[in-house]
Order: C-alpha cells, then sequence, then structure tokens
C-alpha cells in the first residue's frame, strides 16, 4: 500500500489552516468557524454533546462489534467473505459515521483512548482495502455480487461517500496524513476511474458521495474529485437507473436537479442529493443550480415539512408524500432526514445569509434531531412520529429493531443509519453555531460558549455568549475582544418570534422583528447585546390545505414544539379523548407549559358514520383539566406512552 | 395419470343437488341459493355482469397470455423452467381465479366458446401437473426453490387454494367429473399429505386454503380436506412462521384464531383467513370459532373500515392500521380485501342472520367491487383511494402497472390479483342476492330479476323483484307462486336507512326502520310487497375520533358514497380548496347529487403553521357554487382528475 505524498501535501492556497469545520466552500458569502472557533460550554447542547461522548458513541462502538458489521472488514481481509457477512449491504457505511463523529470529537478535545480505538478500526478497514483501492464487503468477492452490479440498491458509492466524509473530518482536523485519509484517496480515485467521463455513465441509488467528493475536493484540492462529482450529479434525473416498485422519483432519477420543483421521493436520497448540487454549485460559481436547489427548499418548506421540521410523510418509501399531506400519525421523519436537512440548510444559509435557513435548522436541531436519542444516549427513534395512539413496550434491548417499528426508541436497528448520523452530527454541532464574513460575526443558534474568529487583518473577534435558551428567551452576548475598528455583531432574530422580541444595546433597548439584527460599531470588551426573545407558549394553526390536522392546534414555545403525552393525563392512558379550550392561553406553571383541555366522552357504534343528531351528537366535552406538556423531543422517556403534537380544538369554545 | 373416481362418487347425503352456490355451509341458518334460483336480468348489476361476461374476462385472458403467466404451465410441462418463468410467485393464482370466473358464467348460461376456451386451459394446468399432485410453475424444479421452502411469501398454498375454488365451481355448476376437479383434488391430497397430523407442522404465509379446502369438503364429501383446514387454523397464531420486516401480525401469525379481538395486518390475508375460520366453524359446530371471528368483525367495522365498506389504510405493508386509522389519501382499501369482506361478511349471514352483515355486503359491493373496474371493463384499481389530490395520466396501456401506483385504474398490474378477483365476484353475483329458511325467503340485496326456491316439501317459492336500485328506492317484489301454506318473506331494510322508509302491502302502507322486515301469509301470485327506501342525499359525519377526517363530512345517496371530481368544478383542477355549505342539504337536480360549495382563497406562505392573527386568518370563503358530485364508484372515467370522498366543512357556516 503506497501513498501518494506529494498530491496529499499539494497546496490548496485559498483555504484557512483547516480545523474542524464540516463544510467549506470556496464562494460562499458566510464563512463557517471551526469546532475551536466555537466551544459550547453549558446548557442544552453541552449536555447532548455530553451525553454524546459519555453514553452514544460507547453504545455505538458496541453495537458495531456486536452485531459483526465492523468484523465484516476482518473477515474481508482473511477471505473469509461472504461467508458469515452480518448486517445489510450498507452496514460498512455506520464504522465510517462512526469514525467521522469520533474524528470531530477528538478534534474538540484531546483523548488518547478515543484515538486508539479510532486507530485500530481504521487499521482493520485498510487491512480489508483490496489493491485497487475497492472497500467494501458486501461485494466483488467470489460468492459475491460484482462491483457495481446493483447501482440502484446496493450502497456501493454510498458508503464510499461516508470513507470519504470521515477523511475530510480527519484532514480538517489536522490530520491529513492519517491512514483514513490514505484510504479513503484510494478509494475515490477508484471511484474517479470507473465512473469518470469515460467510465460508467450512471449514478448509485442512493446520493451522498456527491457531497463527499466535493468536500474532498475542498480538504485535498485535487479537482479530480469535484469533477466526479460534477459528473454524478448532472447524470441524475436522466433515467440512468433502473426502473422500481417504487418508482425512479425514489432516488431522484426522474428529473434532474436542475429541472425540479421540490424535493420528492426518498426523503434522505433527496436531502443529500441537493446538500451535494449546492456543495458543486457553490464550487463551480452555478447559481442557476444553487438556486434550482433553493427553489425546491423554498417548496418543500412551504408544503412538505412537520411543525417539528420533519421532512418524509410515508413509511412504505420512506418519501416526501404530495403537498400539504403530512399526517401525524405516519410521519415518517427519519432522524437521517432530519440530519440531512440541517446539511443542507447549512450549505444554503452559508451560500446565501438568509435567516430562514438557519430558523430550520434551529427547529429540527431541537424537535427531529434532539429527539431521536433517549435521555440516557442508549436507544434511539429511527423514524419520528407526532401522534402515538398505542401503549408499546419498550423496544427489546437485546437485539436490533426493525427501523420501521418506529414508535419506539430502540437500542439498534437493523438498518442502523439514524445512531451514526446523530452522533456524527452532535460530535460538529458548534459548527453550526456561528459565521463569519468580512465585516464581522453572525450568531445563528444560541448556546453559552465563546465565538472567536480572526479575521484576515489579523484582527480577533470574540464573544461570550450566555444563556438558558431554549428554557430562556434571554441571550446574553458579551464582547471579550479588543478592536480599533468598527464590526458588525448579528443575530438572528427567529422566525417564530413574531411579537415581543427586543434587543437592548447598552441602555437603548427596542423592539425586533423576525431576521437578521446587526450591530456594527467599535466594540469594547465588556460590551453587551442581549436578545430577549418571547417565551410565551403559543398556539400555531396548521395551512388549511393540510387535510390530517383539520381542527387541531399545537402548542409551541419558543423553538420548541411540545407535546401531549398520556403519562401526564389523570386517569387515562390514552390522549385521544381530550379537545384543547383555546379560549385559555397555554401558560407556564412552574415552569412546565400547561394547557386547558376538555375530556371527550365518545362511545363505540356499530358503524363509525352517521347522520348529525341520530348517533353521533356534536362532541359533549364532560371534564376539564389542565395538563403540562412536554417538549416533543423529550417524549418517551417516562415508560410507555400514547402521544399527540396536533390536539383537536374544543369546537364548542373555539 | 388416473382418478380416484369411486371417492368421486363418494355419497355426501346431507347436500342438495349443488347448482352454483359459492359458498354452501351444512348447519347454517340460512341456505344460499344458486345461481340458477336467482337470475339478474336488468339495472345495475345486470350491466356489471354483462361488462364482465364481454370485456373484463376477455381482457383477463388477454393479459394471462400476453404476460406469459399461463404459459409458464407449459414451459413446466416442456421443462423449459425456471428460465423466462414469468410474473411474481403468486400469478398461476391468477389462472385459477379466472377459471373459477368462468365456471361461475357457465354455470349462468351456456357458452360453448367459452367453455373451448376453459377446458383448453385446463388441459394446459393438467399438463404441467408433476405425478404426485404437485402442481406450481415457481417451486421445485432444479434450478428452483425447493417445495415449501418458502411458506412465509412463496404462497404455494396460497395457488393451491384459488385452484381448488375453481374445482368447487365446477362441481357446484353441475361437472364433478371434470378434468380440473381431478387436478384440484390430486393437488389437495398432497397438501394434505404434506401438511397432515404428521407433516410440516406450518401454514402458508398467505391465508385462502383454508376456505378452499372446508368448500372442497363440502362439494366432495371428504372429511380429510376438514380436517386439513382444521389443522392450517388452529396452528396460525403460533408463530409457526418465521418473522418477517412487518412482523407475524402482517400474516395473523401472531395471535391464535380464537384469540384476537380484532383484524390486523395484511386486510386480504385477514379477511380470507376469517372466511375460512367461519367456515370451519360452520362444519365443526364451533360456535366459539364464529363468535371469535364475529367479534373481530364487529371491532373492524366499528373503528377499522371505511365508509366505502373499504378496508385497509396502509400502503407499506397493504394492512389494517390501529383503530380509528383511516386516511383518505393513503386508504390502500384493496379491491381484494373488498372482494374478501363480502366472502366473510356472507359467511357471517348465513350463520347468523343479522342484517348488519349484509350492509357491508351491499356498501362494500357498491362502493369498493364496484369501483375497481373502469367503464368499458378493461383497467382496474388495484387500491381505492378516498382522495386523489394530483392529477395523474391515464396508466400505460401496454404494460403492467406497479401495483402502489393505485390512484389510477390500469389494464393490469405486477400483482394483478384484483382483476381475476373481481371476475369471479362479479360472475357469482347472484348467489349474494337471497337465501332461503325453512319458513320462507329473504332479499338482502336488490336487483330486477327471479328469486326461486324449492321447499324442502316440494313447495315452489318464486318472486320477481323490480327495481332501479340504487338510483331510485322503489323496490317492487312480486310473488309468482301459488302455496298453499303461509310463508315469510324477509326483506332487509339497510341500516343507513334511518328515517323515511316504508312498506306497503296490499292497501296498508307503513313506516319501517333498518333491520329485516318479515312479512308471513299464504301468498297468492301477484301479490306485492313494495319497500320504499329514502333516496334523498345526506350528509354523513365520522366517529371524533377519525383523525384524518376531522371537520369534513361526506355525502351518500342510498347505499352509494358520492365524490367530488375536478372535472366537475369550474375553473379549477382541485377539489381541495372548496368548503361544504351544510347549511344547504344536498339536493338532488336532473338525477344529479348538488352540493354547495364555498372556494378558499389559499395563500403560499414561506411556512405553514402560524398563530391565528398572524399569516392564517380563519379561512375566507370567497365564492359559492353549486356542484354535481358522481358516485364514487364512478369515478376517475371521464380522464385525469382530482376527488375528495370526505369534504371540508365551511366552518363559518356550521
Amino acid at each position: 500500500m503506497t501513498t501518494d505524498t506529494a498530491r496529499l501535501q499539494a497546496p490548496h492556497a485559498d483555504r484557512a489552516p483547516d480545523s474542524g469545520r464540516p463544510v467549506m466552500p470556496r464562494g460562499a458569502r458566510l464563512r463557517p468557524l471551526s469546532l475551536t472557533d466555537v466551544r459550547i460550554t453549558a446548557g442544552y447542547w453541552a449536555e447532548l454533546q455530553h451525553r454524546n461522548q459519555s453514553a452514544i458513541l460507547p453504545h455505538i462502538d458496541h453495537w458495531l462489534e456486536r452485531t459483526g458489521w465492523l468484523g465484516n472488514f476482518d473477515a474481508a481481509r482473511e477471505h473469509r467473505l461472504p461467508a458469515g457477512r452480518a448486517g445489510r449491504e450498507f452496514s460498512d457505511s455506520e464504522i465510517y459515521k462512526f469514525l467521522e463523529a469520533m474524528a470531530w470529537e477528538l478534534g474538540r478535545r484531546p483523548d488518547p483512548a478515543l484515538q486508539r480505538r479510532f486507530d485500530a478500526i481504521v487499521a482493520r478497514i485498510a487491512a480489508a482495502q483490496e489493491p485497487d483501492g475497492y472497500v467494501n464487503t458486501r461485494f466483488g468477492r467470489p460468492g459475491q455480487e460484482p462491483r457495481w452490479s446493483d447501482l440502484e440498491m446496493g450502497h456501493e458509492l454510498y458508503c464510499v461517500g461516508f470513507l470519504l466524509q470521515a477523511a475530510v473530518a480527519r484532514i480538517r482536523t489536522g490530520h491529513p496524513e492519517d491512514l483514513l485519509v490514505e484510504v479513503a484517496r484510494r478509494a475515490a480515485d477508484l471511484v474517479c476511474d470507473v465512473f469518470g467521463e469515460d467510465g460508467i455513465e450512471s449514478v448509485d441509488g442512493h446520493p451522498q458521495i456527491e457531497s463527499a467528493l466535493v468536500e474532498l475536493y475542498r480538504a485535498t484540492g485535487d479537482r479530480r474529485y469535484l469533477e466526479q462529482a460534477r459528473l454524478f450529479v448532472d447524470r441524475r434525473g436522466h433515467h440512468v437507473l433502473k426502473e422500481i416498485e417504487f418508482g425512479r422519483e425514489y432516488f431522484q432519477d426522474d428529473i434532474p436537479v436542475r429541472e425540479a420543483e421540490v424535493f420528492r421521493g426518498h426523503a434522505v436520497r433527496a436531502l443529500y442529493l441537493a446538500a451535494g448540487a449546492v456543495d458543486l454549485a457553490d464550487e463551480t460559481d452555478d447559481g442557476a443550480l444553487r438556486e434550482a436547489v433553493a427553489r425546491q427548499w423554498r417548496r418543500t418548506v412551504a408544503r412538505r415539512t412537520y411543525i417539528t421540521g420533519g421532512m418524509g410523510s410515508r413509511h412504505q418509501d420512506e418519501a416526501f408524500a404530495e403537498d400539504f399531506v403530512l399526517p401525524p400519525d405516519r410521519a415518517y421523519s427519519e432522524t437521517c432526514a432530519g440530519v440531512a436537512s440541517v446539511m443542507l440548510a447549512w450549505r444554503l444559509l452559508l451560500a446565501e445569509g438568509d435567516p430562514a435557513y438557519a430558523d430550520l435548522i434551529e427547529r429540527t436541531l431541537f424537535n427531529v434531531v434532539s429527539t431521536s436519542p433517549s435521555a440516557d444516549g442508549r436507544a434511539f427513534f429511527y423514524a419520528n412520529t407526532l401522534h402515538r395512539r398505542e401503549l408499546g413496550g419498550p423496544a427489546d434491548p437485546d437485539r436490533p429493531s426493525v427501523r420501521a417499528a418506529a414508535s419506539l426508541r430502540a437500542p439498534w436497528f437493523e438498518v442502523s443509519c439514524c445512531p451514526t448520523n446523530v452522533a456524527r452530527t452532535l460530535a460538529s454541532l458548534a459548527a453550526y453555531v456561528a459565521t463569519a464574513d468580512e465585516d464581522g460575526l453572525q450568531l445563528h443558534q444560541y448556546m453559552s460558549g465563546t465565538v472567536s474568529h480572526s479575521r484576515a487583518d489579523g484582527q480577533e473577534l470574540r464573544v461570550t455568549v450566555t444563556t438558558e435558551y431554549p428554557y430562556d428567551g434571554e441571550i446574553r452576548v458579551r464582547i471579550d475582544s479588543r478592536a480599533d475598528r468598527a464590526w458588525s455583531l448579528s443575530l438572528r432574530v427567529p422566525g417564530w418570534a413574531t411579537r415581543g422580541a427586543s434587543v437592548t444595546v447598552g441602555a437603548d433597548t427596542r423592539p425586533v422583528g423576525p431576521g437578521t439584527l446587526t450591530e456594527r460599531r467599535v466594540w469594547r470588551p465588556g460590551d453587551e447585546v442581549v436578545l430577549r426573545l418571547p417565551m410565551t407558549p403559543r398556539f400555531t394553526y396548521p395551512d388549511p390545505r393540510i387535510d390530517a390536522v383539520r381542527g387541531c392546534v399545537a402548542v409551541e414555545r419558543g423553538p420548541l414544539v411540545m407535546a401531549l403525552e398520556s403519562v401526564d393525563v389523570p386517569r387515562t392512558a390514552s390522549v385521544d379523548a381530550l379537545r384543547v379550550d383555546v379560549s385559555a392561553p397555554p401558560r407556564v406553571v412552574d415552569g412546565q407549559v400547561v394547557v386547558r383541555f376538555h375530556g371527550l366522552a365518545s362511545r363505540d357504534h356499530n358503524w363509525p358514520y352517521s347522520a348529525r343528531g341520530d348517533e353521533h351528537k356534536p362532541e359533549q366535552p364532560i371534564k376539564t383539566a389542565d395538563i403540562p406538556l412536554v417538549p416533543y423531543h423529550a417524549w418517551a422517556n417516562r415508560g410507555p406512552s400514547t402521544m399527540r403534537v396536533w390536539l383537536p380544538v374544543d369546537a364548542t369554545r373555539a
């Protein structure tokens, strides 16, 4: 095994020293900051990162060994495949996502034990790599299907993509000569040989490698990877894959990326592809391509997105449904689609600066990504339903669950993409907090910690943020750096803060509305900007075209979507027999959001449809109770329960 | 090939001469009448039967050859399998259902050409049968998987079941020595050998053979078949099949039939199994088993059935969802589940006499089974959605559609169970009209035609029914027979006729309510009973627990569920922007049901959820229009359209 060290060290002049940015577009409007530029020190996000480090990562490590998915690489080295290969066709990708998570974690703080574990796993992968760079435990050996023989569903390039992403994380955290980088580059070079201009004119059924190739180009400067990403993006949509039962829309091979109007088909596939297309657009100055994706994003957000930020309404093909088809009970809202949506919105935010992208990131991080892991970090939601009607027992702690059994957190899944995706996202969370541009700093998400940036002119900008957000609306930003010249501090006022937000700068307090709030001045150390966001809980109504939640309201507080959980309902296991009294606004009592409900007496009839006045009287609420709601992301942590996000309104009081 | 003619001619003393009854329970309360006892002469059902004979059956014949599914039997005979075998693992069953349809058709009227075609197909099947009786083109040959190696999904016994059903149809239409009967008995005997008391202790993943074995027992008197059916019914539910992704509930192997509380899992599987269990209960005087099924039926009808009678809410696993989960847009409501539901309700009706069973049969025949075939009989719905949001183009007339593309009628499907199931049901439709008991005749469904019955005492009872039902509510029953003694004529007053129904006997007219209306007297030829059912269209409200249609009404007229179709909506292609004015009752204008709507102005927002008073004003209806509805079963016959059964109510006028 050799490495092309000359090429590895090739100069890529326009790049700052890489130190932990998941995305590094060249021409973007906003520059991402690194995991060391942004430090999360306390509060909600710090707890999530701690949970990731102390529980989620060891849990994943345990299951990757236990299931034999890591062992597949040893079996490959020892020529024991295909007999006894464990796991689905994409199981290799989980190891790569786990490595990526570890790489970001190691970029945040040294951890010799974690580093040893990382190196040991990389060695096992490297030993399984074929002389020509091919590395996949599922294809290509005697007794296995040939390489690239099932582009529709084989996930070979998808797996390579995550390998590249893990390598990019190593390069960006200071290890450009890591063995993992060598393995990844050899795999990427093979992909370029096989799928290049004169190679197989096709794509992978599961997009993902597109973004990974652009990122590898960014991290190494090798334009071949960018060119390969362009081929993959441009080929898709021209029916290059075989038709499958779910149609070509499933893997976005129905319409070219540049021509589509909305995201459709398998949600994770659609969003990974879109992220890759934005990456490509950024590096090739292709404004038309980026605008095509942004247009699809806008329509998808306006018509195909759950209130949680979740995407994907269909279990059958894990797919987007038609406009306004957003059933809460069959919400698929896959955790990985949430991760992919954050990746996409972040890329669009960097490119365009529109706070709407950061709004969706916030919503998705608090209400999808946060919802997946249990409070102890040892179980996960794969899908994130918004309505559970039946009590479910706990998932079997001793074996993988079927992914579609999605209404319970489970320790592991036969298709276990979500836990590792959560882990790599939480490990790199700081990267999504803030950006910089020529003029100053932009804070997009609020957490307690520090944000710093060394400007091109050598000036150091640094602020400390103190907040208990999302439980409290006060966000205190203190300037720590001394600068001679004026610079801008920008804060996002979330889209949900339509009234009641204010900002205090010095002695001056004034109301502010949703959007970007920019204060430009010569800042002195100790100067403070205090943003106060309105944390009064509120009723939220759906667009009347969303049939599935007609006559219902949701309750939100700040960025958190709230849920009614049966463990909080007196004397009943069901949440479905309650009607909200919208004449009584939701209140905060002892830190809990409390809503007034009327119990509904429902009788069974032989046939559940009738003329009014016959069997079905208008609903007759019978009892009144004030019941606390929980943040949606926290539900299902207190034993089996039923749950609703969308609450039917008591029509007699509306 | 030999046949056990001695056994074929064994006496089964308690059986009347068989002449065309799809179901012949021994101990039932009501006796079914045959296809010659009941003659449908005009009107709705006669048109359907004519369409079946003139268009549907030739269409099926064409596609069975064109797809090569029939050719598979020739390939088997010529030892050309498995190379080039066409179709899915259950394709043999379509040929058997087609034969069953032809058998009933031939039982109604002689047709030499049809008889020749029938014989030719049977000869091809017989030639493919193995010496030991095995007949299946998908398993058991060199290069194929072994026999019975995939009980979960292989459908081998399912295919045998339909072979037996076709043979039963031949026996009951006067051909007990038909070659098809011989083929079927040899196949059934092999099943008993292989799966008997000392054989493989398992069942088929797709129930169906249970009912077929009991029917073959009824038709032949061979108790071995009954015993085998008992083994299959009793084994299921004890985890005898391997777990699959959808869980054991999918094929009802989660809970024994006797212990279950409700139908669950794959809807067609659940309903075929239940029908077989009722057949078994009838022949073994097992009241507890029948009551267990009846109890599950009652809960399913009260909580898991669409207003059309359709069953099954989930596309993913073609399954029942939880109680009250009945989304109109994702209604699966498979046509075959409608057929199976009719089969089951008919068995329960014969056993118990409760008109609720006939009510569901009526609803399902008019609104599910009738909906599947197009007006020209050359395209079919596989699933029967209750809400279509997007215009769809016509299905490709030249190739099979994917079954899940269910919102359009298609000429054929890769999984094409529905067209043949419709055909065998329509061919035997007369059997579901009426029954007899010791005391007289019972009319359960209303069509123009004659019903006759020779009582055990030799007395001939005969009536002529004249009606334009379901388009008119007057049903005129004239007595044709002369009898010395009093007998009872019973008429079903449908459950939907809660007010306004009346009956006239002679000069006496009186109001009647839902249930069974019985007139007992010494009838004279020319005596008339006139039932008048209220055909005023009506608004129907859903149980408040059905989340998916909160705030909506349906419109029904008589037994017909009505639908709003976009081709009837002025100046818009969408039905989703209309709100019903429930203060204006639906009317009949020029024979059409007309409803008053208000158009709704909907604007797109960046985010479709907001506080009331911000972006989403209460809905502001802007225009008023009276729009005709169509019977649901007739929709999608006038080009691409969008459609709703459940219509949102204009809340400002409710």
